[in-house]
């Protein structure tokens, strides 16, 4: 491929309280992590909405990184903010409140480039606009997509309309059994598989993530980490390195590939968990990236 | 080591109910499934109590895999009946019943060549006859334990005890938890390496193990099963082909023998919960065993 990854999604403020602390409206959002995690292996470009007052600090860790933000739209009123906190159990965050502000109104529109990329990652966003952006992508050689609860009860039929034309679908454990009522993951996958994805992944939160595919199930533990600081973001991270890792190869479609894009995914997300937002995310050299990877692969080795 | 490996536990019969249907009385008990487990990889000998009702039958398993009998003492009485049944979540049975019966007198005595056992199982049984047991054992290499909510509940002081005399600790994510007030599994693993014991290794059950240890933290996923069928005595089958495994080495007391004992735990519980009882276990082949380390191997290769 071209190394180009489209990220369309959401740019949003979190306030986010666990028993590490609490922030307030820093950055968040599920293109945001993507995006930022993509940039360590292809060239990111973003598609979301902000409001006036989405300030030239919480651009900085985009820039940073080299993510593309023409498709950042900027529409007068406030940005999107995501309120939550976590109890110990840092895998499940409870909402306090969502206002969506410009965020109701987004309607993703692609530029000429945008249009021709190869590798689209749809983060957690109404399925009705991921086929809206799944209309407007000419030829991609990948997609890959995200989703959440929310839109399996609310959007289910439209949902599987966009499992029909995707690649690699990424989703929980509470989420592939919402979607498809049947609790054993394997049997959910490919459930999944015979609606048209080809790779289903299947995240596990602290227990790593689950590959069901025609060619192979993998099961794959998380980097370790001694310490948990904040897992917001964590999937979309996930989804992000995973994405921009298979958009930096030549062939993505082997067993192989995914193998270890499933390894970044899950060496990514360790970084930003380790702080709030992308603190720590957005600062990475391509050795920390390096080491860890290193170190999970010694921890698998036999 | 001189390939022996003690296991004391219990030897019992099960009554079990689960989306795969129904069995009574067939046998169980966490000694069967650890020394049924052991006899591929060392040379088990068993301790335990069973009533009158214990028929050749039940013990066709045990002789079939080579198990040494001469500490399971016949006791006046019925045996030690467990019946409990699983929701679709296989990770958690629902205790039905509970008869000690003979168990409840469960006196373990050792004779001589036990006495000189240089690996030791102690599968899950009261910590105070744990202890007894390891004030019998004259100079042993590596002793290994399980536990249960039930002790951690209503023997804390004397497991704590155990935890201080033992190498190896086996314990799943509820049990680390609620012994050790803390959330964190690495911390949790963290408190019980203070307390003495040299590798905590905590069962993840669908999600494999994670151990901790001053040498290193390593977590593995399970081998991957589509089709479920009772997960009874998957944790003894993983700490019986673990401690079995050791056993057989010159030097267990290294990482890369605990990180491949780990696996070896995982891949015979796969075998565990193909069936009901030791149905699957008892009639494998060296072959079997290693088609499905070979398959867990390859998984994990990058």
């Amino acid at each position: 491929m071209n190394n180009d990854v489209l990220v369309v999604g959401s740019v949003a403020f979190d306030t986010v309280e666990n028993a590490n602390g609490k922030v307030s409206r820093v950055l968040g959002g599920a293109a945001s992590y993507a995006s930022i995690c993509a940039s360590y292996f292809a060239r990111p470009s973003v598609v979301a909405v902000v409001g006036t007052d989405f300030s030239p600090k919480d651009k900085a860790p985009f820039l940073k990184r080299g993510v593309n933000l023409d498709g950042l739209e900027i529409r007068e009123g406030k940005t999107f903010h995501w309120g939550g906190c976590y109890d110990k159990d840092f895998n499940n965050a409870v909402t306090r409140f969502t206002d969506l502000n410009v965020f109701q109104n987004f309607n993703p529109v692609l530029n000429e480039r945008q249009k021709n990329a190869k590798a689209v990652f749809l983060a957690n966003i109404n399925p009705e606009l991921q086929l809206a952006v799944l209309d407007q992508v000419k030829k991609p050689s990948l997609v890959a997509c995200d989703t959440m609860n929310y839109w399996i009860a609310s959007r289910k039929k439209a949902l599987l309309e966009v499992v029909k034309r995707i690649d690699v679908f990424f989703l929980n454990e509470g989420e592939a059994r919402q979607l498809t009522g049947v609790y054993n993951l394997i049997e959910a996958g490919r459930i999944l598989l015979e609606k048209g994805v080809k790779y289903v992944v299947i995240k596990l939160g602290s227990n790593g993530a689950m590959l069901v595919s025609k060619k192979g199930i993998i099961q794959l533990p998380p980097y370790i980490l001694e310490h948990v600081h904040d897992t917001t973001g964590a999937g979309d991270t996930f989804g992000g390195g995973f994405t921009g890792y298979l958009a930096s190869l030549k062939n993505w479609n082997t067993l192989a590939s995914i193998k270890r894009a499933m390894m970044i995914g899950n060496v990514m997300a360790s970084f930003t968990i380790e702080s709030f937002s992308v603190d720590r995310l957005a600062h990475l050299t391509q050795r920390d990236i390096r080491k860890r990877l290193n170190e999970y692969t010694t921890m698998l080795k036999f």
